[in-house]
């Protein structure tokens, strides 16, 4: 067998372990018994250890050495080299009892942070939120980095990423989405939303829709379930078994519907990975960046656009009659569209959405470097809130302890999903010039186009090559968020007749 | 470390593999995509092999070697020393080539055992049949028996069964059970069944009532799950999480409630288990007798009682208030109790379910010691049908196809079905001894004092002792089948007013 080969099987049993680990931890966050957690957690620690174990075998170093010299690897081989020597390097630099004091103290931290923001008293966290932020200093120091400590654990994230990449992604954001926001503010016209607000939306009607509408645009069902969970999500072991949830509120419809979307997007990304290279990092989904975008674009630039609500709403009306006879697709268009200036990044509106990222990005670097430290956290969080988006913290809970992210240990994670908004603007753009009428296919309710576009051009791909590559190849482009900037500009003035020209360098 | 705890650590190891495997199968079963089939049965292979790699390493021999010489093992190490050494010795005895011949041909027989089923040809199965019977018996020769070749295999299922053992039991049953049949048949009184043939039963009353019976006996659904699938079963990783399924049919009522009460009992039984043994052989269920055991007990001694009919009949009228309007605790429990000889097995009664066992039994044991042979069955098959349930089997799908077993390689397995029902009478019988009036107890809905007894005699017990010595332990008697018949006169007696003194040995 060829060192080549043999470095592929080693892989295709890593890779039904992380299946196994999968399919586990689905049935953990859905449908699992609450008794049953403990023993779930020693099942997923024991596979943990065993995939550990095989993934830091010394045979993997030696075949990755003698194959980095070799001149011959194909594309595919040598993505697979590259990413292979990427696990490998990040699974042996961490050294054992550090993988386990960060493990634990995880689960610690994630318990005080539950209390810190139900109570609304940040002391509770404080501790063991500067002991984490030190483990992760400590992680990026072991990984390593060219420029800045926080280039260790972008890269975490999105394979690749740089401060230096970011910095001006965001600052074009910053310059240009700051006064748009402002703009819409002051002209203060919010659509009526009283046919949402008075109305109740039972559950089984938002079910209908959310499978219809997920079928429609292309999830195979055959290949994957919808379910429900507290915290929406898309997992499940392989491409053949793909698995998301969504939430039901009866006193609004739009979280499940645009929750599936979102999900739906992540789903139909997962079911289109190049299955000749199953069990191969190469045929893995291209990180989280290029995830979040397929999405974003079914949620968001798809799900929130005019010929989108066009084409849909006779599935609301079917579903729910009552609460639907006023209203047309222009009414249901603007009530998916509020742009508003909120507390919760979760429930912030495309437009803020990336202010609130770009806010934890600045606080992130700032806190790796040593900048600054634990104890400025809340009032720099307070002070940005106020910069950038115009709005008074008035509390912890509502501020600096209202993500999980941290308490993980998670630091690098937030920028991918600014990431995932500029792709998904920079892909469909592309994928326009490609397709031609796609607002008319939309409006039809044809979405198969779009969906064989980015099978085509993204999801076929796998991570052959690095995120940034696959946006060039995909769009003629690095990534940029100049795209993204336009379809917000476009949207806004056709929401709220905003003049592009103040905010376009013409 | 002992050799002792450290064969305990590995076995720790090889049971959270099982788990794992347990959730895996579970999710198969229930809810798993159609298209997700091929690779879950990579995952599922993959942990057969890595278990069977863990169990037949070389340091496990060596370890029982050493213990076996330990004159100072309590009972709990004495169990789980022959239990590893079976279990051991057993992944030992038989070739890797072997092992895998066999899984592909179960694969295979069972495919083409389906298409014989469903076109009543039984050519189409025969080769595949012909084959798994030699792969059985070289089995037996691989795994070595004392007396009979068949006693490998019983023992795969019931361990220390032999057919020495099993023979005078089923000879009492068909000297004594086959008179009752006939007097039945004979006096041919069927109760009144149009109150549930004319009726339509919704699905969402029924799993109400699964739910309710299973939470009153005793199910405790922090730690499992009741769901629906095709071939109702209880499964799941561990007694935290065990999860049982049923299904329903809008035009009879009983198939859901008595499948759920069955594998409710099969439930209770893995809840039950000795939980300071977790992870070791000796704290796992003993055996598919007993385990068949709690299943019959609540499903027909207790579900089918006059008693547990008088508790249950407010729930059957909560949820089908328009059915049941006219019924009476009597006609339900006498439409729950019809007694008349069929042709499928698993559709058939508590009088004539063990002459259908006997039938499987005399035929397996024929086969395995090559007294008949693959061509033989059908004929047999319908003669002793004839002779002992006094009925014409028209067609091999109704015949010698119906079962799933034979094509699975599970021969030995069909006799501990009918141990279920012996221990179950037995059990119950010892258990009235110290419990007082149980049928009052039953009448109020207590169920407690039963389960508790079972928790102690039978749950808590684990498989430190052998299935026959734990019978005697918990009733006094070794595996008997006098109390199933008196069990079943009487239940005859108060049916259809038989003369128990004409079977009786007075």
């Amino acid at each position: 067998m060829s060192a080549y080969d043999e470095l592929i099987e080693k892989m295709k049993e890593i890779d039904l372990i992380s299946q196994i680990g999968g399919l586990l931890s689905w049935d953990q966050e859905v449908i699992m018994p609450p008794k049953a957690a403990t023993l779930r957690a020693e099942q997923l620690a024991y596979l943990s250890s065993i995939k550990h174990e095989k993934m830091t075998s010394q045979k993997i170093g030696l075949l990755l050495d003698e194959l980095e010299k070799d001149a011959n690897l194909n594309e595919i081989q040598l993505g697979n080299v590259r990413l292979i020597r990427n696990s490998y390097d990040k699974a042996t630099k961490l050294p054992n009892e550090f993988v386990i004091e960060m493990a634990k103290h995880r689960s610690m931290s994630m318990i005080t942070w539950t209390e810190a923001r139900a109570k609304d008293d940040f002391s509770i966290f404080r501790d063991d939120l500067e002991k984490m932020i030190n483990l992760v200093r400590r992680e990026a120091d072991y990984l390593g980095y060219d420029n800045v400590r926080y280039d260790a654990l972008l890269d975490n994230y999105e394979s690749g990423l740089t401060v230096a990449k970011l910095d001006p992604l965001f600052e074009n954001l910053r310059d240009k989405v700051a006064p748009l926001v402002k703009f819409v503010v002051e002209k203060g016209e919010i659509p009526d939303m009283s046919w949402v607000n008075e109305n109740t939306w039972n559950k089984s009607g938002q079910e209908v829709l959310s499978q219809r509408v997920s079928e429609a645009i292309g999830f195979d069902f055959e290949a994957g379930r919808r379910d429900s969970s507290t915290h929406p999500f898309c997992g499940g072991p392989n491409p053949d078994d793909v698995r998301w949830t969504t939430r039901y509120s009866e006193s609004e419809p739009f979280g499940s519907l645009y929750g599936s979307m979102h999900e739906t997007g992540h789903g139909m990304y997962e079911q289109g990975r190049p299955r000749d290279l199953d069990f191969q990092p190469a045929g893995k989904a291209n990180g989280l960046g290029i995830h979040e975008s397929q999405s974003r674009l079914w949620e968001n630039q798809i799900g929130r656009s005019l010929e989108f609500c066009e084409w849909v709403l006779p599935l609301w009306k079917e579903n729910f009659p009552e609460n639907m006879k006023n209203v047309s697709a222009e009414d249901l268009w603007k009530s998916v569209n509020i742009v508003q200036p909120s507390l919760i990044r979760t429930e912030s509106d495309e437009a803020t959405y990336n202010l609130h990222i770009m806010i934890r990005y600045e606080i992130e670097k700032k806190l790796i470097s040593g900048e600054i430290e634990v104890d400025d956290l809340p009032e720099i969080w307070c002070d940005m809130y106020e910069k950038f988006l115009g709005i008074k913290v008035p509390n912890n809970s509502l501020g600096v302890l209202q993500d999980v992210h941290w308490s993980m240990g998670a630091f690098g994670y937030f920028p991918t999903y600014t990431l995932g908004n500029l792709y998904s603007a920079q892909l469909l753009s592309a994928a326009k010039k490609d397709l031609g009428d796609i607002n008319k296919q939309i409006k039809q309710g044809n979405f198969t186009p779009l969906l064989e576009w980015m099978r085509k051009k993204i999801h076929s791909r796998g991570s052959i090559i690095e995120p940034a590559e696959l946006i060039k190849e995909a769009t003629g482009n690095f990534p940029s968020s100049d795209e993204f900037v336009e379809y917000l500009e476009n949207k806004i003035s056709d929401l709220y007749q905003f003049d592009t020209n103040l905010t376009r360098d013409v």
